[in-house]
């Protein structure tokens, strides 16, 4: 049974602080035209695409800070963005949006949302789980700020794995499944989304295929210079901003891999503000490890390709067959205990 | 504070069925008498490195299987390979051995030992947990089988991180730890044994990481042709020889990253009775991901490279400090359900 679905990932090059949202929105709904012209079923957009990435700015003013954010549970009635989420259902493309939530209650969180283009609704939100930075901004002026930990709260909501409808043609319906007969992997598609640094984390993506999860989407804002933050040795800025993809592409392909899941990922990228340097590098990855398609610029760029995700089955039955080779009675650490405790001295 | 040390990977190319094992572990004590030469600390051999990797062919024959276990507690006493761990402490180089060990009650575990010749014993023993292949040899007896279900019990000791004294001179030590002072990452080096598969998980290099390790170390033995087995597509010799190499790569700079640790892994390679295809690619890979020393050939061969365990701080203290980054209320399942549970259909 074939299973094969047109996915892009809509990588958004810069966008300054004091960029117009609704002519950032209108740049999305760009993408997404060229995506129905390329016959695309399934867009990925950037973490924070609306805006520039405003943790590296240490905003203290509260009404600013919150221009930065969406209000209330339902994005696609933000009015800014109402028309992308239009744009979706009348192409018939399924969207990814990445975004600065903030709640009825005044909580901020880094969000995106699966848009189901066939619902016309939202499927699943997902809130980051893996908050980077700091919660204080540096002492030194010269260094770009990482305020993620000042602005958001760490995710409420889990890795929640979700069926996405009206993609896969022939896929097994809760209405037509036989008693007893095995319909994994022959349902509608299954996915889980991730933001940026969490793809750093291979709990994330445990968690999402122990649902199942066939196709991983992420965006991500990645400072192409933020050596001091990333742990790097001193380097030229050219070299930085070569181990900073090298450190994204090695993560995303080695985790699809052990995972046996696609992945899309879409950056914002570019020079911010003519000063701030996002590497590019959005790419889908194959459940082998394999990059697929990828960005040859730091611009606006629709990367896509057609991906078969019952070549998923060949990692999940074997090398990757959780119910026969996983030994949890070995892995009490991982949930027990969240720091690093150190064998005693000898 | 500097934390070096000289290590290798001892990479052992063919093995055939009819080896004489006192010859092998002769193989095994000049490519030791190599390390010191170099002034080497550690040697790391591969998995299972006494006999061809027998997992292979289907024996019914107990007392023939036995041949390929060394039997008892303590590996030291095996009369064959007792040399090896003479000359250890001769030379004053700890070593990693790797070995099918056949318990007093009759079981068998795929085996490591970490031998420390400043201590003239075994500090700390691994039993592999991820055992792959089958119990049933294939039907098709053109298929190379892979038995380790059948051989071996999934290793009972989980992933015990351990320090290994004697190797880096200025480690802080219980009696002259201060009350309060942090000794964290100061100490002896602290280190985990993996084998084989268990590098695909990421799930052992993570209860190792919370354990604090600094150094990882595993052999293996992977078939270059086992396509049918690792779950590729069909593919020629040479490109399933690449792609099996590229996964082993992969995992292992992608977990090396995502860990903050060094990790060295030793080949058993080359060709077996003139028939079985093994991988080689023994290395040393860096904190960040990168690979600073690999092997040129499919035989014998010493990889070495000096490491110093303090950059491993750099990872630890930042992107991967555990403590300011897990969130393990969201990894529950990772420890509650071996398997996949799908979502439900639609």
């Amino acid at each position: 049974m074939s299973r094969k679905i047109i996915v892009a990932a809509a990588q958004v090059g810069a966008v300054h602080i004091d960029a117009d949202k609704k002519q950032t929105v209108q740049r999305l709904i760009n993408l997404l035209q060229e995506a129905a012209e390329k016959h695309v079923q399934l867009v990925v957009f950037p973490e924070a695409t609306l805006t520039t990435f405003f943790p590296r700015h240490f905003i203290e003013n509260q009404e600013e800070l919150d221009k930065h954010f969406e209000h209330g549970e339902d994005i696609t009635q933000s009015p800014d963005v109402k028309p992308l989420f239009e744009e979706s259902r009348k192409l018939g493309i399924d969207i990814v949006l990445g975004y600065g939530e903030r709640t009825p209650d005044g909580t901020g969180f880094n969000t995106s949302v699966y848009y189901s283009a066939s619902e016309g609704k939202v499927l699943s939100k997902y809130r980051k789980v893996h908050l980077p930075g700091t919660v204080e901004p540096f002492a030194d002026p010269a260094a770009t700020n990482q305020l993620e930990k000042r602005y958001f709260t760490p995710g409420n909501l889990g890795f929640q794995a979700f069926r996405a409808p009206g993609l896969v043609a022939d896929a097994a319906k809760k209405s037509t499944a036989k008693d007893g007969e095995s319909t994994v992997g022959k349902g509608d598609p299954i996915m889980g989304m991730l933001i940026c640094n969490d793809r750093r984390w291979p709990e994330a993506w445990r968690v999402y295929t122990l649902q199942g999860a066939e196709l991983l989407m992420f965006g991500y804002n990645t400072g192409a210079n933020m050596s001091h933050l990333w742990g790097s040795k001193p380097m030229s800025p050219q070299d930085a901003e070569k181990e900073a993809l090298f450190h994204s592409r090695l993560v995303q392909q080695a985790n699809s891999y052990m995972n046996a899941c696609f992945s899309i990922s879409a950056a914002r990228c570019g020079w911010d503000d003519g000063k701030y340097d996002l590497i590019g590098g959005s790419s889908i990855v194959s459940p082998e490890g394999h990059v697929i398609a990828e960005a040859k610029t730091k611009n606006d760029e629709l990367v896509f390709a057609e991906i078969d995700l019952s070549e998923c089955r060949q990692g999940k039955e074997r090398t990757f067959d959780y119910s026969r080779h996983r030994r949890i009675e070995a892995y009490d650490l991982i949930t027990k205990q969240t720091g690093v405790v150190e064998p005693e001295l000898l």
